[in-house]
């Protein structure tokens, strides 16, 4: 926006246009229609931002992002522990949830590999997946992150380095559109992903 | 997003949603967005939404959003304020001074007469612009609203109140793609149009 607009409204189009897949016009677009909310609305967008990044944090177990020390799905008794399903990040723990197919827990790694990126192992929520399978009690690891380079890349390192404790370690069968994303299966593609899936 | 998601992230992804041209599935996107973004960032965008609609309101004269009582355009005794260009809406005084060839001044409508939507006259900002044609000064209006059947019918409606008046009234030569949209209109096009506005 040019110097003759207000510079609150620089600045906030300049916030949204820091978004993911919000270029300036559309970050300008949005500022102008924060001018004609009223003031509570705006006070409450404000707020749940500010709750949100507050009050979210990773799940001790899971790592998924969640209120409370440990989550509603790891710490529901009718979930089958014993069934870890690997996943890059909460929005695909959403998409699973969807499929209403599933009862085993998650594991959310919170990326994927990418060394050119500098997304190394140690990046990723790996030594925490190692912990809870070496608390014994795991009979499968369900490697569920998207069929990409990185997705399959990660997938397959993290298979390596279960093999060796005794888990049974599986991946999401390629039902999934290779190249797509998860989170834009429809559940039912998903669930035949699930069901299908293949040992590695 | 399903109940297993925790709740201050559901309601921030709703905020999202809240907004023009986001849906729930980039809404989501974007809470998780935020959950990665530092702390202090988090708290700059809050701050940048109450900033903008505390500090910012319409110039008394042109109605255009300002930080200040009258607006940098109407203070600066640099520009024509015998020309008015007249439009519907604050990103539209920014797509004029993108050209860099307009010197005039503005008038913001705040909108487009829709009876079928319920905005009549009296809801634009029409008696305002009244106000600067009879307080004297002005020799010409040009009407700058979007070439739709809402653009042309307020432009028309305008001409015929400032006519009386002894004021010349012009309308944007129609370069614009007819049906589009002003914002998207490149800097030449808008100057041609501009440039060959006709008498109403």
């Amino acid at each position: 926006m040019a110097d003759h607009n207000a510079l609150p409204l620089v600045i906030l189009a300049e916030k949204f246009a820091s978004l993911p897949g919000i270029g300036m016009k559309s970050a300008q677009r949005l500022a102008y229609h924060v001018m004609s909310m009223d003031e509570a609305s705006v006070r409450a967008f404000a707020q749940a931002l500010i709750d949100a990044k507050k009050n979210v944090r990773c799940c001790k177990i899971c790592q998924n992002l969640t209120e409370r020390e440990v989550c509603p799905i790891c710490s529901d008794d009718q979930r089958d522990s014993g069934t870890i399903c690997v996943v890059e990040a909460p929005k695909d723990v959403t998409a699973f949830e969807r499929t209403r197919e599933y009862n085993g827990v998650y594991h959310v790694l919170h990326g994927l590999l990418s060394p050119m990126d500098g997304i190394t192992p140690d990046k990723l929520r790996i030594r925490e997946l190692l912990g809870r399978i070496s608390g014994g009690g795991v009979r499968e690891v369900i490697m569920a992150t998207n069929p990409t380079v990185e997705g399959d890349a990660t997938a397959m390192y993290v298979a390596n380095l279960l093999k060796p404790l005794g888990v049974k370690v599986s991946r999401l069968a390629f039902g999934l559109p290779v190249g797509g994303m998860l989170e834009y299966a429809d559940e039912v593609t998903l669930f035949k992903a699930l069901e299908n899936r293949n040992l590695l």
